[in-house]
């Protein structure tokens, strides 16, 4: 049954700063610049700003940004809990203010300088403010980081490497979609690796990060840059100068034995049941099936995880995912384009959230690899997704 | 004009663990006693749970939670910015997520060992976690605090002192608050204070925190403890063994100029803009004026914000706070009795997310101090507040 926001909501404006390895900048003037370029895109001012949400992590304190940025008075601010795996939950959050007839008009953000501050793939043991916060939020953190799993390619690499086992999936197999995501962010100006694409050989060349399970090639950048997108009620998208982008769907999905975005307690480890349940509710809210999707954004913060999400949301069958990759169905005149910007690994990680914009940009039909006549898109961030449509 | 989740929502649960100042046991356990209690006072399993809310600062993750609670799946979860003055918001988060659908049942939840753990009261200085939290949180601090504003006490006296300027307001004038509270908690079994009045003598003999500003009985106590609601529609709740108690609004309030609870930078230091702005916010979604008001819990991690609070929801003018006090209007039996559990100085510190509880136990007529034919309550904290109403 359709829920009650069921487009009720609609994006009407994105902004982003550049994507790169340092920005030079506060954390406080990307968020910023981002947000006044997501409010430009609307046609609006910040005075129409009142609800603003990010991730609990993010540093950005609402009450400085709306300094920074001239926001007469905020009625709504939520945060999202723990990290990439609740980028898509902004959204969520920010539909259900509006929907609900908390705000109006609610920015979502998320900036950082992931590379040349706060560096996401460093050991977390050299980093007592980020250990303490892992330890009380990620619940089994306690129990495995004392054996060396400190690094996020490490903690992964295990879940993935179950997958491998199950299914004969080789690194080699990964490194496709790798390829595939560096093709599209070849061809997009903002990417960070624009006009750079790679070679299957350039992959299996590259070091191993997790001897057998992950190379360099794998991993998503670390990146400096900030991203926003304005969201406000149907009705008033009409009026604003953007086609607006609708709000068909949005849910999370924490299951009982799930950890972040990996599964070491699940019976059957080579599936990833949150993105299965995500997938559930994300249907059951819209109505429609993996067949109506037109392009996917795919949080990946490495390779594997495109495969097993395209399994979970039935994109393909289990163990199907490397010849579904294979035979071309990911690529822009594929069956189900993803990541057409090029992904995190290939435009840039600000935690997911610029997966969304890329979404946008395709119900907009502006993106830099546009898919044609595409109607529907779903980005899924594994334990939180929406599904957009086009207006 | 009513928005449109004015009313769609309701509180159907409430649990708490005791109030202590060394519980002896993790946060984790804590919150759990607190879900479970809430569970099954509103005739629910905790299977039903599909939402959850909480502080961005809370500890108790909710994966974790979820483990620990036996819940099968969340498809929401939000939190709040900040600290206490985000209490309310937890509610707004929830009552968003129920009317727009994207939630059926939402636990609100807080639990921290803030007394025999991390203490809130101790300078920040020496906390380098905290440190780092707060610089990069709240705006200003890192811009005070070298000056030796270290502890909530000091920042927050600031503002109070001139409120104090501005009124001729006394210390002991806060003091007469302090008796009320403690009158309050004195005869409510689940107080710190139970049955532990002071006099206004007792007040003026505890020694100096802030001179001329605040004494020891001033200050609100660092609490250990654990508290819990359950949000559910208003359709659903008339189904439930409980009196539903009816979310007639909600809202935040964030000015330009705000810090966290206390106000610097606006032209008039003896207001509480925020807080007058969310009063605006309440009566226009209710439809209701201060008149309306049976009770009011404010939160209060000092006694001058009380007053500051009363003067901005307007329950009585600018300056008029320190006769309405001593007149007996907060009084059980005055004009609008205020923190009728004695409140955070009384009861105890959950965050001030106790004093949403009281607030339900008032609706349902269940209050250790019942005010008689008590139809709404105004839950404020300063920053952020609701308005319950008896169903």
């Amino acid at each position: 049954m359709r829920p009650y926001y069921s487009d009720k909501t609609a994006v009407v404006g994105i902004g982003q700063t550049e994507f790169s390895k340092n920005s030079g900048r506060t954390e406080l003037q990307l968020a910023s610049e981002a947000i006044l370029a997501a409010v430009e895109d609307a046609g609006l001012t910040t005075s129409d700003i009142d609800g603003m949400v990010t991730f609990s992590s993010d540093s950005n304190d609402e009450l400085a940004l709306i300094r920074s940025l001239g926001v007469p008075e905020l009625n709504y601010t939520g945060r999202t809990r723990g990290g990439g795996g609740g980028s898509a939950a902004t959204v969520q959050l920010a539909a259900a203010a509006v929907a609900s007839g908390m705000a109006q008009t609610v920015v979502v953000y998320r900036a950082f300088n992931e590379r040349s501050g706060q560096r996401f793939g460093q050991p977390m043991t050299q980093n007592p403010g980020l250990m303490a916060m892992m330890r009380a939020r990620m619940p089994g953190f306690n129990m495995y980081h004392v054996y060396g799993l400190d690094t996020p390619a490490k903690v992964y690499s295990i879940w993935y490497q179950r997958y491998m086992y199950e299914y004969g999936v080789t690194n080699e197999d990964f490194g496709r979609y790798g390829v595939i995501a560096r093709k599209h962010a070849s061809t997009n100006p903002a990417a960070w690796f624009y006009d750079r694409p790679i070679t299957i050989e350039d992959h299996q060349a590259s070091r191993w990060i997790v001897e057998p399970i992950l190379r360099k090639l794998d991993c998503c950048q670390e990146s400096d840059g900030g991203v926003a997108l304005v969201i406000t009620s149907a009705e008033r998208a009409k009026d604003l100068p953007q086609p607006p982008v609708r709000i068909v769907a949005a849910a999370q999905a924490h299951t009982r034995n799930g950890e972040e975005m990996y599964d070491f307690y699940n019976g059957d480890r080579a599936d990833f049941p949150e993105c299965r349940a995500l997938g559930r509710a994300l249907y059951d809210a819209s109505g429609l099936t993996p067949d109506d999707i037109d392009v996917a954004m795919i949080y990946e913060n490495f390779t594997p995880v495109v495969f097993l999400q395209l399994e979970a949301l039935g994109f393909c069958g289990r163990g199907e995912a490397r010849d579904f990759i294979k035979d071309g169905n990911i690529e822009i005149g594929g069956k189900t384009p993803v990541n057409t910007n090029g992904g995190l690994l290939g435009e840039g990680y600000i935690h997911g959230v610029n997966n969304i914009l890329e979404g946008v940009r395709q119900m907009r039909g502006t993106a830099p690899n546009q898919v044609a006549n595409a109607e529907h898109t779903l980005v899924s961030a594994g334990r939180s997704g929406i599904i957009l449509g086009k207006s």
